[in-house]
């Protein structure tokens, strides 16, 4: 049994969100809660000390990036993931899967940009992919790399998260029936291989749901992890909003209640609402950051709304006189000290300042909705809370 | 008389270094200090409250930029530089004269470069000089701009800074002694309408002393300053650090003991202990963030020393592995809790947050510097303080 474990401590009668808590060597998680996503060990321009300060509760990293650069071995030096970025409290890794996906099949297909839009010297290639692993050159120096289910697991041991996923091969949303079901076979093989290769009793395993969006082949791999792993992550290819509700709803259908359930790469607010409610526990996305990083910031109900997507772009002429912060209901660094006409002047003027401003109330706004979130399930007013935010 | 004053409250025996506090509005200024420069109203990538954990206790901005943008009308509109910024304590801001000079003379001299390095986007324009002011474009959409005594004190009171610098023309080192007298003479009369135009009493005007490296120049302009103004700014071209002493020496010779010292635009370790043993009371520079962009990081002695200019590297490989802090005896945020290879990863990876970190590092680096000088004026042990360092 692991280390970490998961209790429910309440459940909405309306619907399928649940408050718990992940316990950990590391502390506790109080789910329903965002992960933010520090993909080189930094969740980008903001500040461990200001993650505490929020109140941010986990952080994940990516395993094929801190593989390539500065490497495991290091970071196992420095006593693991959380004491070499600072950050002292708990962690997620992900398998490495969806990099490798994006450098080939995903590139092919148009989809999963999320490494070129990341990374400014990402050059794509081709991998290629059979039954024992993934073939794939570095996009930092073109190297030949390999993953495969051992080695992705060697190296989340090394890098030493709480909590850690297994490696699975990405099915595109342009695939057929076939070649997901093939796909989704691939990862079948290559989670029962995770499992042989996790030693380290202290890190809780995902196994990864797939199947594209076929409702058979997404029950099938639902109720294929759930009989082998402790805890569900919800991966793979979805078509919209919609369909990735749906997904979700047979997955969760198919799985154990008591299981921790995490849904990878996922952030938006009306997201993280339709997620909860359908029975997610944690999910991390880019999203803050990234957006951030351009200018774009987040505002709360009634300000922020389901058309305008929660977010306004600090560019806008609007806001160069605007003395108000950023979001009037936030209590994060930003918004209790700088206005908007201030943080619009650091963006035109390209300060560094701004991109780290944004990115910590961004950050900030999503794990505080999901704090909120989970007083409104602990309260039973979750349903409210959603009319609220969701008009 | 203004209402931000100077008080001297030790002399060091051995040297003219002297402990001093200039009290204004905003609060107290514990000199000797350095003051870091946030050119746009930002010292790049250090946020505000990381400036004041440190003990920075003073801010300088760069009116030339400010005028540019956002204007001075809007920061005024919002309470002045210091609540603009989220400062909330004294701050100090220059003429003008030494970014015209370096789009102008400078630039064809090839000096005064600083403008070109410190703004991306700058294209340097050539400007004219006339006995009312300065004619030149901006560096930012090319548009035509006039700066004047009368124009840059009105700019400077509305900024509202604690401290202001009356408006000067700046000579070049390679000017003759005819040019660098006319240049001088040009300036003696814009400081005298910068202080016909100065009508903020809550503000302390500093001259400008001019002069290249020629001596009876230099002492006549101190002359003339210290019998104009209650505060001494030195400004000006000199040719070497020997040259900078000496000019230091000629000027503080010629000034009145109990008026405060601003050393304009420099700030290399050795450079302070030599200025503050001349007599010197503050001094701005952009190094600590310029270096730290770069990935420069100071370092204290026995480490940092004259030969290695007290700073080191990060990029370099021989940190890839370091466990050590940037610098052993340093107490800032990055030293605390980051090791010389997580920052060094940062660089690598060119992450946002290691140009806070370092940055923060260097600010706080020179700024503890100038504190442990003043605590040694105190207690009678700058010599000794200065041996150690500058072995």
């Amino acid at each position: 049994m692991s280390q970490t474990s998961f209790k429910i401590i309440k459940k909405d009668k309306k619907s399928k969100a649940r408050a718990g808590i992940i316990s950990t060597l590391h502390g506790d998680i109080q789910t329903p809660i965002f992960v933010p996503v520090g993909t080189n060990s930094t969740v980008k321009s903001v500040n461990p000390r200001d993650l505490k300060e929020m109140g941010a509760e986990i952080i994940l990293a990516n395993t094929y990036h801190l593989h390539l650069r500065p490497g495991e071995d290091l970071i196992k030096k420095f006593g693991g993931l959380s004491k070499w970025m600072s950050w002292q409290g708990p962690t997620m890794t992900d398998s490495g899967g969806f990099q490798v996906f994006s450098l080939g099949v995903g590139l092919e297909h148009g989809v999963g940009k999320l490494l070129r839009e990341e990374e400014g010297e990402a050059k794509p290639r081709l991998n290629k992919i059979t039954k024992e692993g993934v073939t794939f050159q570095s996009h930092l120096d073109g190297s030949k790399q390999f993953l495969s289910p051992e080695i992705s697991i060697d190296i989340q041991e090394k890098l030493g998260a709480d909590l850690i996923v297994a490696f699975d091969d990405l099915e595109s949303p342009k695939h057929t029936y076939e070649e997901t079901k093939k796909s989704l076979e691939l990862t079948e093989d290559w989670l029962l291989r995770s499992i042989k290769a996790h030693k380290r009793k202290d890190q809780l395993l995902y196994g990864v749901t797939h199947g594209g969006s076929f409702q058979d082949l997404r029950v099938r791999s639902a109720k294929f992890v759930d009989k082998n792993f402790n805890a569900i992550a919800l991966g793979g290819a979805h078509k919209n909003k919609k369909n990735m509700s749906q997904i979700v709803e047979w997955t969760i259908a198919s799985v154990s209640e008591e299981k921790p359930r995490h849904m990878l790469g996922i952030g938006e607010v009306d997201d993280i609402f339709e997620l909860i409610q359908r029975g997610i526990d944690t999910f991390d996305c880019v999203i803050p950051t990234r957006i951030g990083r351009t200018g774009f910031f987040f505002a709360s109900t009634p300000v922020g709304n389901i058309k305008n997507r929660f977010r306004f772009d600090i560019n806008k002429p609007q806001f160069r006189t605007d003395p108000k912060p950023l979001d009037a209901n936030c209590t994060c660094y930003a918004c209790q000290n700088f206005s908007r006409a201030y943080i619009h002047h650091l963006f035109r003027s390209r300060e560094l300042l701004s991109y780290s401003l944004i990115s910590t109330h961004n950050v900030h706004f999503l794990v505080n909705l999901t704090k909120i979130i989970r007083k409104a399930i602990l309260e039973d007013k979750f349903k409210t809370l959603k009319k609220q935010w969701l008009v």
